[in-house]
């Protein structure tokens, strides 16, 4: 019998996250201050975020040790298993070996926990008492409520309007584990005000509700502002995962060909990867292929312009040297909630202008496609935004079948669908849709970035 | 550090079922047939069920082997984690060493697919190209739509009427997994058709999908019909999860005093309690309390007559030695709807008459007060039934505060609460009500008895 679970033991979790900006032949460019288009200063994101985390953000030292009282929470789920998808392999036909590494069993269903439990660690190491966080499709506001919970912070998530109605499951859960979340635009704060101001019946954005809880925040001395994605230092925390990983495929006897996983902001994809990506740097592993898989609708990476732009709609955060798509750009309604952001990660950004890592754009109606195929198979039901990197994943393993060539191909499966079934009914009855983003609408970005 | 998680190897997953009839110290009762009184034959069976299930069913010997093809695919998860819950015991402040079984990791959520995959796998041996099933709350449904996947049969699910709309998630599952699912009662049946003609709007029953769910197998050579509960053959197949516990108590060096389960038909804490009643019976561990945790609103072992009734509403079943409400009894809407059924499994009944184990019940709210406290200390959410299993247990460790004593317990977390969150939601906003069962309420049922 061929194993199908590769399970590290608890000893065996990593007990450092792997920094990479040490590691890069060249380093990320620097964020700037939006006001005075000049570096930004540990001391300017103070207001915001933990000291340890800004840190964090810009650490030399290739490793930063997990602290204990955060390994004891990592193993309430981790590790994760990495899985052998014999019955995927056999549907396929390939002589590819196909191999997933499952985030699905964080008690938050997702990848997500691992960074918003650093992060409402070190802010309640220095006293902070309350964090707010916006949330799209909820996974982060639902992993941040956990994460607040067990360090006993009070934590309040603007869900973008349209969301908090469509996905009242996920607002259940942030209020199982204690947390409030209330529907951007709120009448809490000035931006949520003016905002109801202007249309009573807003939908809401990702941009509006970023305002809100950043609002909120620096408008209280004992509240932090929390992102889940983007950032260096939460794909620092992300690397668990791709650390894990390795070790399992030390257990299974190989190393992957080809690593595929979604991008959105880009840390889920970056915490598996960037391990992967020391090999490549180090030389023991250079030719490994490492592939980020984003919506045709929302293509940053593979049809973004690289600049400077904000985060965020209102232009509050720092400027960002990245992929984006325009700070202005609304993303189609697509299924993949996780994956409708305008920019990139400058991280995972600069890793594709390195060249070590390469990026893919997939159609939303072949995702789905690719999850029902894994469904039937592997038995389990993927999220939407998981569902571009098991598409990737068995494109490759169909161009295997076709060349011959039995690659090794580790797909990062981010989390479960369990919460979003409606998307999948979307799918079943015929309804779901693709959108497209024309070559030249990037155009319209273009001059709306703003001068440094 | 104290161990958190006991996995098992994929190579130390139980090889045979146990099956518990033969080292019963008294036998079970038969099994009659409804037109004739007089006890069944495996020849009576044969329209509805294979034929190797139908030898499960009555089955002399101690051990069955579980088939190679069986066990790949009870791999795909199994074995499943046994958790040691550190961080509810210290929110407890208990002495008590608190454990629980996690079913939860199953791609359909629960513990149903460990007999799901077996029925399909006999039937598929058989020949058989159609299974027919009813649900409740869906749990059931999506297992088998999973298992009949694996297997390539086709699968007609009749879900109550009201589930259906209430609950669209569990019914895209079972369209995800390739079956079909209609409200029962549906216009394809006889009955189904006889009811809507009474009431066009029929919220139906788990009596009346279990009529049209038997009505369609017989009506039809290719198909059988297959159960979810009650049986023998079905507690059978959930031993895996009572002698995988076992051997992680080994690993944990440790073994039960306690082990808690939910109840509605009884298999989840059949296949859970049997492994420990042997070792009740054989003298290795005499004094375990076997506790099986039943919804005060619907408390068949606990206020339920014993005598002999029907499966359903109709009387279309065999007649079953069992604890019951009556087969015309509705239970109030409770959300656990895994645990609203009028009669028991007859095997658990049997194993309460002869005081090898014990049974309580326990009212809605405080069920969801256990939840929320175990989602707030252990992350995890639980699915409405399980909450049953966890009340009991936490109030076994409450105990333990008050006397002193590290008593072990074992918790059956049958599956998780993901697409129950409307469960929460009535609970967290303070809609969610008791229902109690007045003690002179069974007399209505005893009048109702079918004569044997």
């Amino acid at each position: 019998m061929e194993k199908r679970k590769f399970i590290l033991d608890e000893k065996d979790m990593p007990t450092s996250w792997y920094n990479i900006l040490p590691d890069l032949p060249e380093p990320l460019p620097d964020v700037l201050h939006p006001a005075t288009g000049k570096p930004v200063t540990p001391q300017d994101l103070e207001p915001l975020f933990a000291r340890e985390l800004i840190m964090q953000e810009f650490a030399p030292q290739r490793f930063i040790e997990i602290p204990e009282e955060l390994q004891e929470i990592y193993r309430v789920w981790r590790p994760t298993p990495l899985f052998r998808a014999h019955r995927l392999e056999k549907a396929l036909d390939t002589p590819a070996k196909i191999f997933y590494k499952f985030e699905d069993v964080s008690p938050a269903g997702s990848h997500k926990p691992n960074s918003a439990i650093a992060q409402a660690y070190y802010n309640h190491k220095e006293g902070i008492k309350r964090l707010t966080t916006e949330t799209g499709a909820g996974q982060w506001g639902s992993a941040l409520s956990m994460a607040c919970m067990f360090f006993n912070i009070e934590l309040k998530v603007y869900m973008v309007a349209v969301s908090f109605h469509q996905k009242p499951y996920r607002r259940v859960m942030m209020e199982t584990w204690g947390a409030t979340c209330v529907p951007s635009p709120s009448p809490d704060t000035k931006s949520g005000r003016d905002a109801l101001a202007a249309d009573p019946n807003s939908p809401g954005s990702l941009g509006l509700a970023i305002s809100e809880a950043v609002e909120d925040a620096v408008s209280r001395d004992d509240t932090h502002y929390s992102l889940g994605s983007v950032l260096n230092h939460v794909i620092l925390h992300q690397t668990v995962i791709g650390q894990e990983a390795k070790k399992q495929f030390e257990m299974a006897d190989c190393y992957p060909d080809i690593v595929v996983g979604c991008v959105g902001g880009g840390t889920n994809f970056g915490g598996l990867a960037v391990p992967f990506v020391k090999d490549k740097l180090n030389g023991s592993h250079p030719d490994t292929q490492i592939i980020a898989v984003e919506p045709e609708s929302c293509p940053s990476l593979t049809k973004g312009l690289y600049a400077y732009d904000y985060g965020d709609v209102a232009g509050l955060t720092p400027l960002l040297k990245m992929f984006t798509l325009g700070s202005h750009f609304m993303p189609p309604p697509v299924h993949a909630g996780g994956l409708r952001y305008h920019g990139m990660s400058p991280l995972v950004t600069h890793l594709l202008k390195l060249g070590l890592i390469e990026a893919r754009s997939v159609p939303q109606i072949a995702t789905f496609e690719a999850g029902i195929q894994f469904a039937r198979t592997e038995g389990y039901i993927s999220a939407p935004e998981t569902n571009h990197a098991i598409r990737a994943g068995i494109d490759e393993a169909i161009k295997c079948r076709e060349s011959g060539e039995a690659k090794t191909i580790l797909i990062g499966h981010s989390g479960h669908g369990h919460v979003d079934m409606a998307s999948y009914d979307a799918y079943l009855s015929g309804k779901l849709v693709d959108y497209s983003y024309p070559d030249d609408k990037v155009k319209e970005a273009l001059h709306q970035l703003p001068k440094v």
